[in-house]
């Protein structure tokens, strides 16, 4: 039975494995990616996952079966369940919860492909409109306070499969990153009187230095503190805490921004490992309203250490006006081809 | 000139190099450590890093030569540095100051070891001399608030050498970490009225199930809410706020612990890569004399991603009286020899 162990001195919660744990001989090196013969996550091994959830599938096809084009699956190795209960125990000095919550696969493509930007406009669409559908729906247990949705790409930012994945945690608390972020967008609202994300987008879009593509509807820009070389964060122009609130428009134009700033990522630095982090509004009870949701894309070129780990701060050795130009360039220089991007880095 | 740049929303400042920054080129993979023909920190190569600022060496013998123990050299691509001002400069939204701060290397043995504990305790409590010498120098400068120590070993964990060194940051803030540390720790004081830090080590020491080895002044344990498989905590029995308020007999007992608790953690899991961070009071005007030293020590088996970036919360498949069980075992069944560990896992 997994479960929540809620760290004594900070707001730190981490889900603690029982059932599947992993034993000292477990981690016997090389600690790589394992060659799989066989990926689950392709069509027609729709048997080798847990059965689906949902999927967005060809009118009369069954489900677990091919005819699908993007499918949702619990985890095989969950963090967190549905089925647990949310009792919360104080032991001492220490406080554990029940393992509750959900832990889902978005399997993005029915092929074997690694990488997003090489499916088509309309299908990193359907990626987004599963990523909505699949927080409507869990947020209607009212136990589940923060739905997380986010990418690893590459072993080294964690993916341990490699065909195009997505994850998420529906979590029985509002994580400390997002309580955060929310304390600072409501200091600054007192003080300023605006959203600190609408200011941010507002001052990025004018200036320009450090903007990757502006579309209609959202900003594609590199941060101005940003932890990792080629970070980039993609802001909705009108203020929305929550991201299902996203209309249809709207998930046309942020799939063709986030297609295009992945593919500039992916020509600039040699198709990098990099997480993905949808940050949105907590759910149900948790207030939130003031928050503005947005995307993080945080390539993996440099290593978190003793010193980010140990101070919370980070050191980027790569400005972030010249990350975004050099972002810029590689949208006028490679117009559309990235498939052979893979060659570069292969395997990675 | 390096430069802190403030996330606008949370309390995250970053090092961001303009000097020696790096170019998008600069990233071609394989991103695998180099192999380095010339270790700038072996013994006779000192003229290889900048003039040394510390080091116990023989009577005698001169700076920047031979005749050295432990040596401290500042880094020669530092984050920041004691020579740039402190000026805070706002420009609408964003909020920057000058890179002051301190970034030095403390080369830990004068052979091409990687290994902490291949070296006589003698030479570990030599290593925490020097880490409590320059941060009692260090701080001598008013404009300094925070003085990390931390340790990458491995290249997954960071190090860029081989060669066991441990480095030393010194800032004009106190770190986000280190700050909400603090708070937790008044939190518990104004509920319970005593020292939470006291609290858990005598909890840990009580029940034993989490200890890893028990010494006159110093537990060492795997925490309740680990983040990582085999994290371990070394907490000082005295309640003491700045780790240089160490004394002699505390600095002997440290080494012995340190490096037992290392040998443990080699043994148990193929001498894996590994973060160790000293976690201490702030110094000069900031305040934190509630606080607790203590040292961290975050094996790398598990890949921090999307989940752990987006949310602060952690997943750890290895439970902690699973890790604690099995690093006791390794004391028991390894009494003394470690070098051979190196085999198992050569080059990480």
């Amino acid at each position: 039975m997994p479960e929540w162990r809620k760290d004594p001195v900070v707001d730190r919660w981490v889900a603690v494995s029982t059932e599947r744990a992993k034993r000292p001989t477990d981690y016997r090196p090389p600690l790589e990616q394992k060659k799989q013969e066989r990926c689950p996550l392709c069509v027609g091994h729709e048997g080798d996952t847990p059965p689906e959830v949902m999927a967005f599938r060809r009118l009369g096809s069954e489900p677990n079966r091919p005819g699908w084009w993007v499918r949702v699956v619990p985890n095989k190795f969950p963090a967190c369940r549905v089925e647990e209960d949310n009792r919360v125990t104080q032991e001492e000095v220490y406080l554990k919860r029940c393992g509750v919550g959900a832990h889902e696969v978005i399997i993005e493509t029915t092929d074997h492909e690694p990488n997003l930007v090489n499916q088509t406009e309309w299908q990193v669409a359907e990626v987004i409109w599963a990523w909505r559908a699949r927080s409507l729906d869990l947020r209607r247990d009212k136990r589940l306070k923060y739905i997380s949705i986010f990418k690893n790409k590459g072993s080294v930012a964690g993916a341990s499969l490699e065909h195009a994945h997505s994850q998420l945690i529906a979590l029985p608390m509002v994580p400390a990153e997002i309580a955060t972020e929310l304390a600072g967008v409501r200091a600054y609202r007192e003080t300023k009187g605006s959203c600190v994300f609408c200011d941010i987008w507002r001052h990025e879009a004018e200036t320009g230095e450090r903007v990757v593509v502006e579309g209609e509807r959202f900003l594609s820009f590199v941060p101005y503190a940003a932890r990792f070389p080629f970070e980039m964060w993609i802001v909705p122009k009108d203020h929305q805490h929550d991201f299902a609130q996203i209309c249809e428009a709207g998930v046309h134009d942020l799939a063709q921004i986030l297609r295009e700033s992945l593919r500039r990522l992916a020509w600039t630095v040699y198709d990098p490992p990099y997480n993905l982090v949808l940050h949105t509004a907590p759910v149900n009870d948790a207030p939130g309203e003031e928050y503005h949701w947005h995307i993080e894309i945080l390539p993996r070129l440099t290593i978190i250490a003793g010193f980010e780990l140990g101070t919370g701060y980070y050191i980027n050795p790569t400005p972030p006006e010249m990350a975004a130009a050099a972002l810029r360039e590689a949208g006028r220089r490679y117009p559309e081809v990235v498939s052979i991007v893979q060659e570069v880095r292969a395997g990675v």
